[in-house]
């Protein structure tokens, strides 16, 4: 199907022509102009009056199913918050559970235009199923976690896990589902598996994704057991031969920042849940400098709480300017580059996070005729700095509306609420009977 | 009239007893009981229907009329974004665009849950028109500068319309209105000036609202000159007598934090503002940690760039935690005492900010049937951490409703857009010409 939007402030974020008024073609999944063309005949033409259309946002880095724990943990230690709150609570999570965690993160972040994610968790395929039903871009991975030496890995529960999730989800839906390995973070796995996950990643040809240098225990610790940071103890163990994403990457030594420039490590940078964990401010300004790849990530909401990726955006730029005490660092174009184009390198997605011919459709549309968005003079100052998620109002991705002037088409609401309140009074009872968690 | 707000979740910010579930009675303007009350006989009903109520937000530092300027300047140096970019505007602005512009600063405000503001520029009979037509309250003081020594000041062009500004509007529209004096800084006026400034807010008894220690330079510079801090200096002026709201306060020696407890002064904490002008973040633990009394605000929006105080409290919690490295730093429960109690008590509004029997009905109410805010557990968590401002859905000042669900009852959208636009398009002409800016 043909599909003409029309009358668009479009932000490309192509930097050869980074902003077009005019219209964008989209013949099936795929864009055929954007701006002007005379030839194109729509099916359908939608005409958006002014709003500004640009590519949907990349949530780089979540576990999408803890939106059931949404505002469960707050201001608390992290080791209280994990042990205490967090850990017990997700020992009792059903598949069904997770799908519907999902189907609700999904929900959430199609709201707020985000129309790809890279998703770690476990009992992954209730994700996966959420996922392809939303209709969604998603690198799904299954966590790996292994504290123990054995002599051989083949039959880990986990590692099963993953192949299994690999083998039925890896290319579904048409290619929107890509499936990757997700070694959780030095702290929670022995060199010796890490180096079995590598080889495996390797063989695969799958993408990695996983936490490093989250925080500076993690640093220090790695350094005391091992005498390498996290980033070198990942790399002696063969990982960053195939595209990896390095959710937080808040400390990096100078020679961190060499590997990952060397081998196109890809930041999830997560400034929201680094505040709020107590983390630190990941020095991105710094990073960037290096040639490195920066997307954004909203963590899970349990550590954020919500998967607004407007609020990174907004996050991701004020917060360099006031730590670098340099207004200029991180303009309005960067961070939403980090959003859209980063995000889709991030991720492995071909000719995605870009509006231009040939690439896919993927995008929102933001209704600016909002109060806090009147009057704007740089579109790209209104989409970073002004804008709320809920300004998005329709949401396409490869040529189909997820939502479309605030109505779902793939998703169903009342379904999805009724589902994550049922299982919110069943970990409410738990936690309070005091016996499952 | 007798209005019955029922079936709420009510967050009413009184520490003996923050969360009550039930209903609220408001008599005429002020509240009624906050619970249960059998014998409350309503002439209107609101059935909120399991949404949170809590009380308006209030706004300790804003220009309003600066809305007229969002995303007009951003992601530059200070220097270039103030005397290349907003003071030449600003020297365009007639009483008419000040007008429109608070009233889009009013409708923007009301959009997202704030009830009460504090306000500092010039032209401001603008101002307090909206502000009186939007029904909402705010202290309105006309900014003050002066760099040259006079014999005397009584016929000051500033002073002069700051007085005409008093006798017109203090204590209009119910009281709703108050008339602050505001010397905008130590680097924008002389010590003679800012003495006769002190002595006039002392016989007025009239409140004071100025910025102090917004960055280092303004430090540095006012201790080269004068040897004391800019705190120090306008206590040797003769300030603080009055009730004074202090906005930014980056940067407060431990002298200047005993004379604002002293004095109980009243920081008006701008996060997102000190971020993006890369002023710094104020360590505003410390301070609370001193007893003083922290208030929000969002700046203007071309500092900012919008006027949404959900993202101040946000960012207020986060922030904290991420600089102290303490994920206990800054609760929701403090974040939204200061989007509340102590904005009151920084604006002098008694009875206000907290909803129990006898304040005054100023409240919002926020719509959870989201997917963002599905599921909470804890509604203040939900509230700081997961809401947009685009969550509320009512908002009553005085017992009045100036929105409800989503319908603004005092402010002509339709009237506010056309006559903002119309000075956008003045305001980029100038720029254009060259001639006037």
């Amino acid at each position: 199907m043909n599909i003409l939007i029309k009358n668009a402030v479009i932000l490309t974020m192509d930097d050869d022509n980074p902003l077009i008024r005019g219209d964008i073609g989209i013949a099936d999944s795929k864009i055929s102009f954007v701006g002007k063309c005379e030839t194109f005949t729509p099916d359908r033409t939608v005409d958006v009056k002014g709003n500004i259309v640009m590519p949907g946002l990349v949530n780089a880095h979540t576990h999408s199913p803890m939106t059931l724990l949404r505002c469960y943990a707050d201001d608390l230690a992290l080791q209280s918050w994990l042990f205490d709150k967090i850990f017990p609570i997700e020992d009792t999570l059903t598949e069904d559970d997770i799908y519907w965690g999902s189907c609700l993160g999904c929900l959430e972040m199609i709201s707020g235009g985000t129309t790809s994610f890279a998703d770690m968790y476990f009992l992954n395929k209730g994700t996966a199923k959420a996922a392809v039903e939303s209709g969604m871009r998603a690198n799904i991975s299954r966590s790996l976690q292994c504290f123990k030496e054995k002599p051989s890995y083949e039959n880990d529960r986990m590692i099963c896990e993953a192949l299994d999730l690999y083998t039925e989800y890896n290319g579904a839906a048409e290619g929107r589902i890509q499936v990757e390995l997700a070694p959780h973070a030095v702290y929670t796995n022995i060199p010796a598996y890490l180096r079995y996950t590598a080889n495996l990643a390797e063989q695969l040809g799958a993408g990695v994704h996983t936490h490093i240098s989250e925080n500076m225990t993690e640093n220090s610790d790695c350094m005391s057991k091992y005498g390498m940071t996290p980033t070198a103890l990942f790399k002696s163990c063969g990982f960053f031969k195939t595209r990896t994403i390095a959710a937080h990457s808040v400390f990096l030594s100078d020679e961190d920042i060499r590997i990952y420039k060397e081998y196109n490590i890809s930041i999830a940078h997560n400034p929201t849940s680094n505040l709020k964990l107590a983390s630190g401010i990941a020095p991105i300004m710094r990073y960037a400098g290096s040639g490195i790849n920066i997307a954004l990530g909203t963590d899970g909401a349990a550590s954020n709480n919500n998967l607004n990726m407007f609020e990174e955006i907004h996050l991701a730029a004020l917060l360099q300017k006031g730590v670098t005490n340099n207004p200029e660092a991180v303009s309005a174009y960067t961070a939403l580059k980090m959003a859209t184009v980063n995000g889709a390198k991030a991720l492995g997605l071909c000719e995605t996070g870009v509006l231009k011919a040939g690439y896919n459709a993927d995008l929102i549309v933001i209704n600016t005729d909002k109060p806090h968005l009147t009057p704007y003079y740089d579109p790209f100052s209104a989409v970073a700095y002004s804008a709320q998620a809920s300004d998005v109002e329709s949401v396409m991705v490869g040529g189909r509306f997820l939502m479309e002037r605030g109505v779902y088409s793939t998703l169903d609401v009342v379904k999805i609420y009724h589902n994550v309140k049922r299982i919110k009074g069943g970990i409410e009872n738990a936690a309070c009977s005091g016996k499952d968690v």
